[in-house]
Parts: C-alpha cells; structure tokens; sequence
C-alpha cells in the first residue's frame, strides 16, 4: 500500500467584515480539509462568524479558531509588544467566542491557529508561544494546535500535551534552519505554481525540502497553509489538491 | 418555617477597560449571589474578563455573561437598530467569550443578562427579544435568561424553555402597568435608601409594587439589580442584605 | 443662452478600510464635481484618506468630510440614539481629521454631508440637524453643507447662514410629501436606468418629480447622489453625466 | 537680572473615555503651562476633547494634540511596528481632529506631542520620527514639536525647520548618554519628591544631569512632563511649580 501520507489543507476564513468581503471562502472551501476562522479582532465579526462556521460544516471542513491582535486597520499583520498574559487572555476570548457559534451550529471546535504577527511572534519567542499553548490547553485541551512547522509555538504545544500540526507553506521558500525565507528578501515567494506543489509533495513524502543555500533540510509537513484571495488561489488550491490525490496522499484534518 | 422566600441579588461587574477603572467590584462581590460580567462590547476586556471570574469564582457568586451594543464610548446606553439576527449574532459571540474565560477557570456559566439599552429594547420588542432567547438557547440552553420582571425577554425565554429570572430594581419607581417610571419623568428614582428597600422586601415577600399612580400591581421579583459604582453603592448593597437576611429572604442564584 | 442649468454629481468615496477595498473610486473620480470622503468613523482610515483626497485632488473633484456614526461593522447605516452633542462633537472631530489630510495635501474643504443613518436621522429630527448644521459653522463656515432636499439638515445649515446644496437621488423614488419612499417599500428603487437619469434631468431642469401618488411635486435639486459601488455604478455615473451634459446642464460643484 | 530662565510645564490631559473617568484634569490645569491633549486613538473621545479643549483656553494653557497608537486598551503604551507611512497618517488624522475643536472653540493648536509607545518609538528610530516631523509640517508647520530632549524627533523636526521642544522628566533617572534609564532597571524613577524637583532646576538652569553613571551629561529642558494622575499628581505640580518659580524660572509654553 502507498497511500500512507497524508496531510491537511487549511485555509484562512471568514476574513469579511461588515459590509466589506474578503476571500473567496465558497470557492475555496469544496477544496480544503479545515478552515482558520477569523474571531473579530483582525477580521470577521459576529455574523461572519456564524455564516463561515455553518458554510464550513456544510463542507464537512474542521472548524478552527484563528485569534489575532486587536488591529482591524492592520488585519493583525503588524507586531505589537504585548505581554504574555495578555496574549493568554486574546487567544482565550477569541477561542470562546468562536465556540459559541460552533456550539450554536452543532459543530466542534477542532484546532486553534495563531494569525500574521501573533503567529509569528509565537513562532520565534517562546514565553508568547507557551502563553499561547497554554490558553488552548486551559480552553480547549482536546484540540490541536497549528503553528509553523519546527517553531517554538508546536514545541510549547508538544510540552503541555496538545496535539499540534506543523504548518508548512507552498509558496515561501526556506532557509537551511528550517525557517521561512523572510518576505524582505528576493525569492522569499515561489511564484511558479508547479515548483510550489512539488516542493509540497517534497515535503509531505520525503520530509524534506530544499533551502535557498542549495542544501536539504528535514521538515514535518502536518498540514498546508492555503491562501483563500489573491487571483490565483482557487486555482492552486485545485491544483495542489489533484497533485497531492494523484500522489496518493489522503487529504484529512488531524484526527482529535 | 418562615424562610420560604428566595432571592437573588446581582450586580454589574468587570466594567473596567484597559487602564480605566469602574465599579467596586470586590467590595461588592462578598454581598452579591450573582454576577453579571461585561463581556468587551460595551464595557470588559479580555483581561478583565479573566481577573473578574476569578474573583467571583473566589466568592461563590453565580457567573453571568453580560452581553452588549459594540459601543464602547457609549456604554452600551444608546439605542442602536440593529436586526433580530445581529442581536443573535452579538450575543452568541459574547457568551462564547465569556464562557472562554470560565472554562479556563473552571466554572460554570449560570445565566445571560442583556446590558443596558440591548436589555431595554429587548424589553419591549418582541423580535428583538426573541432572537436573544434564541441565541442563549442555542448556545447554553441550560443557563438562566434575566430579564425585566415581566418583559417580552423573559417571555420569549420562557417560550422557548429557558428558566429565566424576573429582574426588579430598588431604587426605580414602578407604572401601575408594571413597567419602571422612565428616567426623565420625575420620582423616576427612589432616592431614599429605606424606601428602597422596603419596596424590595414587598416585591420579594408580597409580590407586589405600590405603582406612582397609587395602585399595587403584581410583580414577580427574582432577582434584584445592584448598582457597583456610586458613592453609595456598596453600603446599600449591605443595607439591603441585611434587611432581607433579617426578613428570613434567603439570597441565592437561582439553581440551575 | 441654453446653458443657465447648473448641477453637482456627488459620489461617495475613500470607503476603504485597511485590507478591505470598496467601491471604484479611481473609474468614478472623473465623473463626478465633488466627493463625500469617509472619515474613519463608519468607514475609511488615516491611509485611506490621504489617498482618496490626493485622487480627487487630481481629477479637480471639490473635497467634502462625509462624517457618520461610529459603528464601522454597520457601515454607519443602523441608527443610533445619540444626543445633539454627542452628534456635535463626532462631526467636528471627523470634519477636523479630514481637514488634516486637505491642509497636507494643499486643498480647500469644499462641503460637509453626513452619512448613512445619520444623514436620514438629520434630515427629519430638528435638533440633531442644527446640532450638525453648528458643528460645520463653528469649525469651517464657507463650506456647503449637502443634506437630502428640502430636510431639517438644509432647513438648520439655512438658518445659521451656511451654504447648503440640496441633494436628490437619480435611483429613488419620491413621495408627495417630497420625501424619499421608504426602502422597506415596493417601488422605493428605480431600476431602468433610462428612467433614474430622466428623473434627474426633471428635477434639475424642471424642479419637479413625479411622485408615486401620481402628481408632480416641486423639488430643489442642487446635487445629484451617485454611487460608487455595486455593479452598474461607474456605467450609470457615464451615462447621467453625458445626458445631463446633452441638455446642457453644467456639472460643477457649489462656488464656495 | 535674573530671571532669564524659562520652562514650559506640560501634562497629558482630556484622557477620559466615554464614561471612564482619569487624570485630574480639572485641579492639574491651573498649574500647567501646556497641555497634550489625547486626540482619540489611544485615550480621548470626541466630547471629552471639546471639554478640555474648552478647559485649556480657560486656564490660558497653551493647546497640544497628543497623538498616539491606536490602541485603546493598550492605553497606546505597546510598540506597534507600523511603518513610517502609517506613522505619518495617523499624526494627520489625529492633528486635524483636535484642531476641528480648537477652530470650534476658538483657540489655536500650539504644540504637537507623541503619546506613549509612538513617542518612545519615534526618540530612537529616525525614519518613524521623521514621518511624524513630517505630518507636524504639513499640517500646521508653525507649531512646536514636542520630543524627548536631545532625540531622534526633537532632530527630526529641527531638520525641518520646526520649532522643537526638548523635553525632560523630573521623576526619572538618566544614562550617561543622556536617555532615561530604562524602566525595567532598578532606580529607574525618583520617588523623593525633593530629589525630583533639585534635577528639574539644575536641568533647567543649569543644562545639566546628574546620569546614574555619576557623572554629569548636558541636557536641554525646554519643557517638564508632569503628571496628571496619580496620588501625589497634583501635589508635586504645585511643588514643582513653586519651587522653580522661587528660583526664579519663569514658567511658559514655547512662544510660536
């Protein structure tokens, strides 16, 4: 039997707010094995929330929270030096509030993961990181934890006793150890979508993916960030699904 | 036996917000038996949030959520038109955050209260009352709805099964219609702290109100409204416990 | 001479919020005189504004603060019971940080047209429309003051001596009263757009509408509404423009 | 003579929220020389900015906007990694819309002083406070720039051609490089009221510290931060101000 891979395909979601739509989540969602729900703090709000939580049921999509900083102007994307309670004290609000309308929809929560500056934050300082874990752990034991693949968020995870998918991503290319090529730099993004899906398939079979100084480094490939806007998303999406089904990977969210 | 009258007493708590500080809420804590606690929408932050159902967890107190109009700077006291399903949305989204924090602390969440004009226009709009309902019940149908004594609230709690809790104020005069005296007529407020509490002790044992037109008219009293900030607030707290102690009231949360 | 007809397009524009693009304020900005420029509080933000000012400024379009409710997850459009100062004070405050902007980029505020609930709100409450009206005159009295025909905000900008320009909507139908018929009615929106523009070249040209009831009302019709967003909008905005410039009408915006 | 000296005391006001209440305004304004006036980002709403505007003029204290990060529940005390655009933009908006009261109430802005975090931030990093010089220049260029005292802002606005005001604190220890000590380090502020004051003359006279290091370093000390809140707020402005008065200091805000 070969079809001993397998991996996850998640997708940021319900990123709408109010009357302004972002993303293509009817599009993308047919496509993907779970879905990161915005929770109101860098996107999304209540009603967004309850639509993208039901339309992700109807998919059979696991459902996860995806906390971020209190920075709607910026969508989360900009870092800010908060405190490791206060991180504690985001992630925990925002796993509830999404919960009550997994729970009004008759769904369960599957996995929580951090958004733009707070994951990134979490993925390299490791009190954040564990205020983070911890906030899963005290909210929500039973799910999984997604942070970038290696980073100090899975290893803060892995301590407490979570579950954790190390995330990997098509389109960034890596360094030699095992971190993203940072965006600032030339061929930071793989633009050419076939050397993006194999370095995917690289990942996920081999565990192994070549960094830009020319040599292989060992990754854990979990589950797959996909972008859900951008004019080629949906397309990628498709593509990377057939490539990863043709090379008999099976495509699930982790099992809780 | 004489002790077979039961109340509850609760109060509005956790409305600080970042470095602003509001209400007396550990004076007040040891004389309530219920908290109503903001859940970040009109008043709360996640970080309040969490230190305040710690400290009502420390004294025993029934935890509440709180919910809100997203109008900060108003309190939450401004009438906004929002649909029957946005009120859903907000209050889902609140009681979900909410929850989050008392899971993390490991309690149990008891009852939902609407705050301010959200509580008052669910008062006396059915839609609007009923989509409340509607949002508790989906997300904890087993916890207390409070609402104004005798209002479309709790009327569209009770048709849906919920328990729910007639709410009545000390220091509001009362219409022989059984409505409070709005605010910008005079003798709106009962100034006079023994009068208040008297007014109590007859709602409480008799099930009566001595409306402004000089009529008594039924009402049900299941829990009273304190105030947490005022310069008087918390001795009236205790005036009106010890009353009610003395008069062999029993003060509890309503059991779930 | 033909030509003594003189009327304003106004559009709506800088609606954009942080990641969220709305509207296609680059396709409208040729077509219309003058431009309602978002000011943070129901839409819009800092980047927003210095952009959508540096445009208009390009294309020549006379600059106006569009001021609203501070409710951005409602788009400004849910009414809010706010007092005559509090409206005050958020209309100074947003006519002030757009003013900031046009200091920067060298330009002269041009107008003042409230938005959404607050603009409907203003054109029928007395009070709230002066307290409006007396914001713009204490904080810049040579601007024009736009509120919907013949309404209380005009009728209060009129009587403190302010500029005013009475506005009309191309795709709504009018009562006998000379107001808007309700959303909520059939027939409220005009759909052929042969007949929204010949609507308009009556009111401009003629001073008068044919109202639902069946008979001809006056109406003042110093600025046309046109929107910038929704499918049809840039085509319609084309298309007003070249028909009113057909009959002669000149497009300019009130002289300061 | 003697009195050639001349300081300018200035203190963060109108940092009420809605119904939150700080600072004491009210009993800190007779002492003050100048006020930095929360523009609503950080702190500050639109009526509290009118109220203490108007509070300002009547006290004769020379009006500053103050703005900051837009980070209501961080109190704009956390860094935040905007770039020198977003800097430039938020200083605009936030200018613009203190200066819509001070035109309302008829007053003239007068300084310009970054809050917290942005202020911080903008004394190290040259490229943020030349965003902010800039955004002072294009909008009212005739005002003074407040800055930490010998800083990447005060040099900034310098550069530009702005009026600058070095700024000095009386409760805080300094480096041999002239910075303060960082907050996290032991004797980093001074408690002993007399001690505070004895740095602020001999800053103020004689353009010197005392740095922890024990040696002595040149300051400039146009203007003295003091604070509003507090217990001992109140009371050490008086002291301050009575003492350098005795020294024959003469207290004023930077001429324009």
């Amino acid at each position: 039997m070969d079809n001993r891979y397998t991996v996850d395909l998640n997708c940021d979601l319900g990123e709408s707010f109010g009357t302004y739509r972002l993303g293509h989540d009817e599009a993308i969602l047919p496509l993907v094995t779970s879905a990161n729900i915005a929770c109101g703090f860098h996107a999304g709000d209540p009603s967004v929330m309850r639509k993208t939580v039901r339309q992700a049921l109807q998919h059979q999509v696991a459902l996860g929270a995806h906390p971020g900083f209190q920075d709607l102007v910026g969508f989360g994307r900009r870092d800010m030096a908060i405190s490791p309670e206060e991180a504690f004290d985001l992630v925990v609000y925002q796993i509830g509030a999404l919960s009550g309308f997994i729970k009004a929809e008759g769904g369960v929560l599957h996995h929580v993961k951090p958004h733009g500056a707070l994951y990134n934050m979490a993925a390299v300082q490791p009190a954040l990181a564990e205020a983070i874990a911890e906030a899963v752990y005290k909210v929500s034991p039973e799910v999984v934890l997604y942070g970038l693949a290696g980073s100090a968020l899975v290893q803060a995870g892995e301590k407490l006793g979570l579950k954790t998918a190390h995330e990997v991503f098509a389109d960034r290319t890596y360094q030699q150890d095992g971190t993203l090529t940072p965006r600032r730099l030339p061929n930071a993004l793989i633009t050419n979508q076939e050397e993006a899906v194999q370095q995917v398939v690289r990942m996920v079979k081999e565990g192994k993916v070549l960094a830009q100084q020319g040599v292989e480094v060992p990754i854990k490939a979990d589950t797959v960030c996909l972008h859900g806007d951008g004019a080629h998303a949906v397309a990628f999406a498709r593509l990377i699904r057939e490539t990863l089904t043709q090379e008999k990977v099976t495509l699930q969210a982790p099992v809780l």
